[in-house]
């Protein structure tokens, strides 16, 4: 594995300040890389109001069931004990095999990637932030909004890269001018040879997934111990609520634990349209549907590594149109993190943001998703930065404001030092009554990495931001990812990498690549 | 005291909901009014970290003293036993007055209106917002931004009482169309007859802030036994970082304990600048200035109500400028609720924004503040709405997109049931795979009030976003402004109030108004 180099320029933190050191690796640019959780996870259940749901999630699995479309997953579950109705396709889950599944799933799983330094625990108490994902859409300030491409793909995972608050890569845009049966090859080679950051990879059918494992295997020249030695892909797994698996989704539960990677089980849970309208009924049907997901993972392969997950939020019930950063929304990721912990399992939540374009209220949206996060004590906060119009459109200027908030958070895990020296007394004995500690030798020997140095905000007074042509935060982020994009330097290892899996990809886009469907 | 009758048009809540019983208090409409904590309150520091900064704020009064410029103030202290160099000015203040006067400051503080419900209870738990204050000038997209005048301090006024969320009135915009020796009739007039909710009165010297506490007993017809039981004026005292205390803040805190009235000790602690660079170390001079206030109110009239207070942020080591809602920020914040906490009292703290029009940086700035409340378990949250420059500008706009986030996190106090109904049996039986809740006896009996309702965030699709004229937040929010101010409506007791006051103003107009400075 090749390590890689830090970039020079590092957005955010201390970069500005360490200009005469820019090849040198800066203690603080580590800080956002492995980050825990500086706060103790709050409640809005009683353990009792928790337990309840649990066990009425369990009795959704054992009465009711969930209808599952895939007969090789009908069939794992019915070999297990599940009683299965070929007819209905549904199967109903007995409380001794979710207990058993829980009993084996991982508590703890080494996501892994290029860069040692990149890898993540997903475990109860990391804080993990994941991009703005799945947009069929991308839009920035000097191009507009317009359809998802290679070429938009491949920049929002340059942008993932450059920072070190974006802990994985994530499809943020979804290349659409290239054919579904050759995508997977094209997103796989993007996230390869452009950054050093743990992978993701769409189960869109089984060939798909296990070419994708292919390339990765290939490109990081990984052998086979070393791809199951931790985790190298992760894929989201997507219930259709209310209570069913899909085709697509149970195969790639199946694939992904019998190729022990990740799978991220995400019920996709809008009190009042696809799940029961109160937050404690939206949470039953979350829990069952998470249970039942990760239950086949851990029938497929006993230690399967699985993230329990929910991203329930309300309706808009004036549009019909799913809210996000309302308080519905920060209390399910709260209650989440309590159901998480009840079955003591890792876990992934979401921030977003409905707005149509990078404003405040945009702005508002996300950073309440985030606070839940930090709340709800959330492992992986997926959609954490980017994500407008409710996931629709990935948006560039978004993106570097939402990294803010990020790295505004991430700066909080940093314990401030309460030292004697730091209590500064010798500085207020040295400054007299309406004097001023600039210049004090305490003030001098720290100043340089005292405070976060924002990244987008702009602190000049009234005067200064109009002559410098009043620009928003939005309008002041196009400079941003544009100068990124322009100095962006791909890892050293990522012309081997691109050598590696180069004949692969030709070879396959030969044989007419692989359907995007189950099967 | 007239009990005011619930303004038709309510904004936020289920206001659209229940049109049709537009006359009637809604249940919901109470919820934002008397506030509690949902959340524990977090640390960011040891409990012995803690302690040492009380102490070596303890050790700053007792060694290095502090400066008070106000010969009355240095009286009282030096009568009490504090050491006062009569040509430096300076008192050293030792630990006994101190442990003193912690002894005997009101645990509870009961915050009185002209209408009960708007009461408040200033106590650790209780969460209460205060408007965006102290601003020179006011912007808005429609008129610009321009000096703060008498006809936007009335327009602030009617928007603070517009919403439940904002608890308080706040002097939002000065009007220096006024002079300054007949500005605080006009501000008082203003808060007696727009509203009932808390008043604030600067304490702008002696004469000003009698006249002030006079208009609101004539105002509000109480008698002198009425008016002090409880408070019903409140000031923010500033001290002047580093360790000064000047003649009108000294004699504001000695005129508002006197008169029963409320002071909100805050120094404005800004690391690196007026104070040391670290947090532990600002922490240390913040602690021992609103200690030495303190101290003074209770050596004044032992039991006088009294804020614990922290503004406390960092520079920007660029421009100079003060920072907010910067990690710095929202740690000071945590940090000064331990302070509260360890001396047992109530405090206020504050969000706030450097950003210089309501965009992304302006709301995340904000946003990282009202969340430190949060976590900080503060008790009044200043400048939690409308902010801009730091504090140079209230911004229309601003305010609207601000109030929602105040709203969103206002909603998290109401407990979601748990019940065995509210875990939604029935409808998760009732509704199969794949299908949708929206029809379920469970949803219809709940829609129309399950969920927060936005006051300014659209949640329409891009299509029709874009149909309406692609409007941001801050667009959207002119329009709510403005329908504001043009359906306002007086309480019913505004008339009467008007009459009680009017002859008093002309007289004291007639001669010749009040000096703004001390003596």
């Amino acid at each position: 594995m090749t390590e890689v180099k830090e970039r020079p320029v590092r957005r955010g933190g201390r970069g500005r300040h360490r200009a005469d050191t820019a090849d040198a690796p800066a203690p603080r640019s580590h800080a956002y890389r492995q980050l825990r959780h500086p706060f103790e996870p709050q409640k809005v259940f009683s353990d009792d109001g928790i337990a309840n749901i649990h066990n009425m999630a369990l009795r959704v699995l054992r009465e009711l069931g969930i209808k599952v479309l895939y007969d090789e997953a009908r069939g794992i579950f019915e070999k297990a004990g599940a009683l299965v109705d070929h007819d209905t396709l549904m199967v109903r889950i007995g409380d001794d095999l979710v207990a058993q599944a829980l009993a084996v799933a991982p508590r703890s799983i080494r996501m892994r990637s290029a860069s040692p330094h990149r890898e993540q625990m997903l475990e109860q108490g990391a804080m993990v932030f994941y991009p703005g994902s799945g947009c069929p859409n991308v839009s920035d300030l000097e191009r507009g909004r317009r359809p998802g491409s290679l070429a938009s793909y491949n920049e929002t995972i340059k942008l993932h890269q450059s920072f070190d608050v974006i802990h994985m890569f994530g499809p943020s845009a979804e290349p659409q001018d290239v054919a579904a049966e050759f995508r997977h090859y094209e997103m796989m080679r993007g996230q390869l040879i452009h950054g050093d950051k743990p992978m993701f990879v769409y189960a869109r059918g089984r060939q798909q997934t296990e070419e994708s494992f292919d390339l990765i295997r290939l490109g990081l020249d990984l052998s086979d111990a070393d791809f199951v030695d931790g985790v190298w892909a992760l894929t989201v797994i997507n219930t259709n609520s209310p209570r069913q698996l899909d085709v697509p989704m149970a195969q790639g539960v199946i694939d992904f634990a019998r190729a022990k990677q990740l799978s991220i089980i995400t019920p996709f849970c809008l009190a009042g349209a696809m799940a029961p309208v109160t937050i404690a009924g939206a949470l039953v049907l979350q829990h069952a549907e998470a249970l039942a997901a990760i239950t086949l993972a851990q029938l497929t392969h006993p230690g399967a590594p699985v993230l329990y997950g929910g991203f329930a939020s309300n309706v808009d019930m004036k549009s019909g149109s799913p809210a996000f950063g309302t308080p519905e929304h920060i209390k399910f990721a709260i209650a989440s993190g309590q159901l998480a912990r009840h079955i003591d399992l890792p876990w992934r939540g979401a921030a977003g943001s409905a707005s149509n374009t990078a404003d405040m209220q945009g702005a508002t949206e996300n950073n309440m998703g985030i606070w839940a996060a930090l709340q709800a004590n959330t492992t992986v906060t997926v959609h954490s930065a980017g994500w407008l119009e409710g996931g629709l459109c990935f948006g560039y200027e978004k993106f570097i404001n939402d990294v803010e908030a990020l790295q505004t958070v991430a700066e909080l895990c940093a314990q401030s030092p309460e030292d004697e020296d730091s209590l500064g007394w010798s500085a207020l004995e040295d400054v007299q009554p309406g004097g001023h500690f600039f210049a004090t030798e305490h003030a001098m020997a720290r100043y340089k990495d005292a405070f976060y140095e924002p990244l987008v905000a702009d602190l000049s007074n009234f005067g200064a931001w109009t002559d410098a042509g009043e620009l928003t935060s939005s309008q002041r982020a196009t400079g941003i990812w544009q100068q990124i994009l322009r100095d962006f330097k791909a890892p050293t290892h990522s012309g081997s990498v691109a050598e590696r899996i180069a004949g692969y990809i030709a070879d396959h886009i030969d044989k007419g690549g692989a359907p995007p469907a189950g099967g």
